[in-house]
């Protein structure tokens, strides 16, 4: 599938915190994977963010949420990268959600997004994909029905201390994944 | 349906934050709601709980994630109250579930819980009960099928100033669901 | 939202099979809440499907499914009319989508896609749309998200006898989901 | 985990019509993998019940609707073995839910139920298994957590000829759901 030859610019969002991640391995191998003409950016950290809280709310929206919610609109699509947690999306990235959600204009509304996700076992992340999925419905976000990425299997996929990913169709089908994510957007 | 004669506590656990929350007039109001011989204790709130973070964990689970995995383990059934946001369930009550999913002994392994959620319109939270369900199978504890406590038009039901149930039939039913779970219990 | 001014076909799929169906009702109104220059039209009887057999597609495919498959590969979009059973689709409903899956070429693959429940509760089937949404997901079908169409207190809203939509606002809306899956188309 | 030592019956409900189905060799085999003292029955055939219809029920339950029925209330469980179709039930697995949910008293009620779903690729299944989930607690059933039966690579796993499971993880896991269904029972 031809992207659109204009640059095109993608920015990740991130769903897991802890230094070692996989999750982040991957995002970060993103803008290598990415196609020509398309630029990858990671948005700040969903640890920055406190709690939402309409009552926080009411006072200002954190300038984190803001800065983040100016990156979303400015991109041409977002890319989720994320683990699954307790068979849902992890509460930190939903919490980042619910503050943006809140945000006028609200940065999702008619926003491309793809979903990566990975887990050690077969399934992949399966489960947090549609909870992830049915939210980006509310959003208003357009979600990318294939390429799926469900990583099952994951640190056999990736390699823990270089960050890299050394399965080749796993790769190959995140380039697709963007690829396809670029000509949507 | 009879509950066990025998003296049974519930907790709850509340998935907003704002000082003025309709579902915090809810979780007050269950002590009242409850049948003769059900106790039923807040627990902590979820906004003293850190963004869930592997390497936090590594160091030390945090005092308050393990007070409240002693409360759910000394109680006989856990109620959550909490508003949807964005087709989902609230990132930080996520987030709380995701701490308390690690905590050994795992604190719903096994334990009755009942789902109250509300919300402005008419649908009550439909979709954040699922998804709740769901991380709940993961986390092995026993969800009660009915009766399901959905309140739409929830600011035609309860009294915003004093946090009173005004709708008769919905205080009814979170009573015949208070007993439902301590039978379960 | 103005939509194309080229001619625009859409389908009906109707997931009820009972004669005097509040769900056919609406099927039927939808032809004269379209915009100007977008005919509706209704798909054939998924009464008329055997249920699925892999060793029935091996013989050939029912005409009745490859009637249906072609009709939605001709149509600019596809509007499904359902009730909610159990929770989810009627299964008379998904035993058509799991034959037309199996056909090639697929005939949902890339076609817009609304959705339209409704119940006698206040709900309006909102279970049912996010399992329709996630098989949509697996047949690469693109499913508008706004406006979504649940009709709570379906009864109320529409006359059973002449099978009118008697509810303004719930025929508004209706129009308003025509006219952005025309665009979208 | 030990089971009553009284005899308890499980019925299995087979979710696929196909002659060489995995998935019935799955259903086929569990009799011999029950613990002792359990005896696992076949349900009739999905096929056999016609497309659910409020008018065919208004005129009579169709006999095989109704001996389904009383079968699956003389058991002490009910294990549900099905492929997945287009990320979700099979519909005619889902139509004879539906009619089983209209027949009084309604057999699912209070019963304990298993699930067991398998697929080719890796997922094995788990989109299905929280459709059918979500269908059941509408049902009130009481659907077993643990261990959670989603057979990934199938085709490797189960010995088409022959119909017999010849992954020793599998079976053994198969053995500890039968035993834990009873238990629940």
């Amino acid at each position: 599938m031809a992207h659109d030859p204009r640059p095109v610019t993608l920015v990740t969002l991130l769903g897991s915190l802890r230094s070692g991640s996989l999750h982040a391995a991957v995002a970060r191998a993103l803008p290598a994977l990415a196609p020509e003409g398309v630029t990858v950016l990671a948005l700040g950290s969903i640890a920055e963010l406190p709690h939402y809280d309409a009552d926080l709310q009411a006072v200002g929206f954190p300038p984190a949420v803001l800065a983040m919610a100016d990156a979303i609109r400015a991109a041409d699509g977002v890319v989720v990268v994320t683990p699954e947690y307790n068979y849902s999306v992890p509460g930190s990235l939903k919490n980042a959600l619910d503050w943006l959600s809140r945000v006028t204009p609200q940065p999702f509304a008619g926003k491309p997004v793809a979903i990566q996700t990975g887990s050690p076992g077969m399934i992949g992340g399966a489960h947090a994909q549609y909870h992830l999925r049915q939210t980006m419905v509310f959003l208003d976000a357009h979600v990318l029905n294939r390429p799926e990425i469900m990583i099952g299997g994951m640190h056999d996929k990736i390699d823990a201390e270089t960050g890299t990913i050394t399965d080749r169709t796993t790769a190959d089908l995140i380039g697709q994944q963007l690829a396809a994510l670029a000509a949507m957007a």
